[in-house]
């Protein structure tokens, strides 16, 4: 046992009672809207065998993948060769078994596989789970930290598009979150774009490079794709991409004369119009709907539509995005199960919720009343009437101790408990007792019933 | 990448949508009842460092941590003769930094010390989380699995005792749990027993063969003390523990004659007096509540009030306990914080809400309705409606694809749809669609507005 003051392990963090409060407003509201559109709750094991995990991620991925030392003798069978290889990457498989699940989407497969025979496809079911990674951390980035996915496999309908970025949009209007862009574009359309211009090797170079188009603008991208040794042939065919016409119509009619010839690039431009014609027919708000074909979403495993979702009014990167991959369980030994999903940014939802002040001052999962404690015969009123309150809905708490009056309103404040409830002997001689409202500071001479009604109906 | 056909790690499980809704039923239920009774939500990270677990679980618990190999070149620094000891424990140390959280209290406690000044104390705070354990897996023994606990720190006042009494039995209300058995004792009054017979030493010995009454019966036990050579003196003098009278009153003389000159045993029993005394205030239903002095919670921690629950119908162990500690934080150098805690066995509430079929056949989270696809014209129509169902907070869903109908009922029943919506030509012409009930098989032509109706009524 040691003394030393304990610490927190570089990159995790504790959620406190007032963040969670707050975290779980977001996670409830979009649980709750995953369920309105049929999607179920999945949870998989922290723990995963390293051989589901590894080779999925890629190299860089494989390396920031925690691995759990195997238990017991974990050097039985380890030879005196082995470990005087003094190769730690090659003796970490000899000790280690178990790794920490890296994203939702791998073990969500793995599930998916496990349970082919049992589960009814099309299969919609979301995941909100903590995800670890051996990543450098630096501000906003952590090494424990929640992912939040839906996804529905399964089915190749571009109804679960369209659904989803209604979906979406419903989310940030339950949250409040205004004035944000849901980008859309389709994977292939800029799969077609390279099948056009010929350079289908140089696929990951165009798309890193494209990725960066938010941070350095469209000047600096243009003279990057010029030092990458990109033609000037090729800078003026992604023209369209770049510098779209104002309306989704015209900028599809200018993809298409680029991308006539790709059949690849068509299906991309056809599956567009088919996805924005069911979100007409579903009612989705289009203001804030914008085709943006220089979208890319970096060199994950989409393969079809693609989101993205950005807000204006904080400089953060996505708080959203997702889209249809062509085969998620293929690398278990299960082809042709096509799907589409979409994860929040649960953290960078937080921070603009925070910086633009959308939590509500009060939280449905806080404290509401503080009945304070002023000794022995208040205290058995007290325990007389709590329930009361509990009953009606109300969260409610009596101070367990005697304290001076100044603690216990400090205790209050501190809690944000918005009412306090005082019992004292002249009070239940008259059975009126005085209701401190402790954001007005006003104070009320008011019967427990009448005191009930009153939180009641503030809740 | 491999073909194999992937798994799980020993002792770890999937939580399938058809489960995922029945436990969150339970702890949803857990959660609002901690949060009308004041508890907040805390989270704490799943790694922590090894120099804050190691040392908290006694030596058995030491080997059940999970140790994550560090990150990078984690043989940096390490030297041949290191390796060379193949000694797995003490390489173990220079590999290793960070570790599995094994229960919530040890991060409860950090947390507390690290937020000291910041916490109002007395702090009441609600966890759910997982927990990971290196124990031989076996059935109802699992390697990851959820502990949920709620705590109250800060505050030496049997008030909170009492109130988490109450708060136990409205869970167990809320579940639709009866036939339980809320024990309750003070671990004083073993404390004292043990001074009154002069064994101080032999209070592990004692506790532990104490605790297997339950499984062995009080003959068989009696044999057991007699055997590890406990006089017969002795035996008699526990008589008013493992054969206490049948009021509560009656056993508490009973006992105070027994420990009479034990200062801490009194403390026991005036604990228990006043306990119930507030419980009697609070309302507590005593049909259910049985003071029990044989019971002991195991080599655990606590030093005051204890409690456990039982079901009756069900042979499985306890399904919750808690109890009084003295000094949570000493072992990070805080000392003098007492609080008291209870914990649900989430997993064996499970068991036994499944075995008496207490889990509602309509989940809250389950999807209500589908609506059936035939084809373009049908889904144009549905598209238009669904958000319809969906903000009158019904869980709906559009079949994604114009199957067979066969397939679209298999996909309802297998996903415990209670409802089905058609959709076909002739319906849409006469403005009135059959709304199938998949567990009656009746079916209605109802209008829109009618199925709308028809639904949230049931809502």
């Amino acid at each position: 046992m040691s003394n030393e003051k304990p610490g927190l392990p570089r990159g995790t963090r504790d959620f406190s009672p007032e963040v969670m409060v707050k975290r779980s407003y977001i996670i409830d509201h979009i649980k709750k809207i995953f369920e309105r559109y049929g999607f179920l709750p999945l949870e998989t094991p922290a723990l995963e065998n390293l051989s589901v995990l590894t080779g999925k991620y890629g190299e860089e991925g494989d390396q920031l993948l925690f691995k759990i030392l195997n238990s017991g003798n974990y050097l039985d069978g380890i030879t005196r060769e082995d470990l005087n290889t003094t190769n730690s990457r090659s003796l970490a498989f000899k000790i280690t078994e178990k790794g920490l699940r890296y994203d939702l989407t791998v073990p969500f497969a793995r599930f998916v596989v496990m349970n082919q025979n049992d589960i009814a496809f099309p299969f919609k079911r979301y995941q909100v789970q903590p995800v670890w990674r051996a990543d450098r951390p630096q501000k906003g980035r952590y090494r424990e930290f929640y992912q939040c996915d839906a996804d529905v496999v399964g089915t190749n309908s571009l109804i679960c598009e369209a659904e989803i970025i209604l979906m979406v949009q419903e989310v940030f209007k339950a949250l409040g979150i205004e004035g944000y862009t849901l980008k859309i574009s389709s994977r292939k359309i800029l799969d077609g774009l390279t099948e056009v211009l010929g350079i289908p090797d140089r696929t990951v170079e165009f798309f890193t490079l494209l990725d960066k188009l938010d941070k350095i603008g469209k000047e600096k991208l243009l003279a990057e794709f010029s030092k990458a040794g990109f033609t000037d042939g090729f800078i003026s065919s992604i023209g369209p991409i770049l510098h779209p016409s104002s309306g989704t119509e015209s900028t599809l009619k200018q993809l298409a004369d680029v991308l006539s010839v790709s059949d690849k690039g068509m299906e991309g431009i056809h599956d567009i119009r088919k996805t924005l014609a069911y979100c007409q027919q579903l009612g989705v708000n289009f203001s804030n709907l914008q085709l943006d074909p220089a979208l890319a979403r970096g060199l994950s495993y989409y393969t079809g539509i693609i989101f993205e979702v950005k807000v204006r009014q904080v400089i953060i990167g996505s708080i959203g995005g997702g889209g249809r991959y062509d085969n998620l369980t293929g690398v278990f030994g299960l082809p042709g199960i096509s799907g589409v999903g979409f994860s929040f940014g649960i953290d960078r939802i937080y921070d603009v919720m925070d910086e633009l002040s959308l939590f509500p001052s009060r939280q449905e999962r806080s404290t509401q009343l503080l009945i304070a404690n002023f000794g022995h015969e208040a205290e058995e009123f007290a325990l007389g009437i709590i329930t009361r309150f509990r009953n009606a809905g109300i969260n409610t708490e009596v101070y367990p101790d005697n304290e001076k009056i100044k603690k216990q309103l400090n205790y209050a404040n501190k809690k944000q408990i918005p009412y306090v409830l005082f019992i004292g002997a002249e009070e239940l001689k008259a059975g009126k007792f005085p209701l401190k409202d402790m954001i007005s500071g006003n104070q009320e001479l008011l019967t427990i019933d009448e005191a009930l009604q009153k939180l009641q109906l503030r809740g």
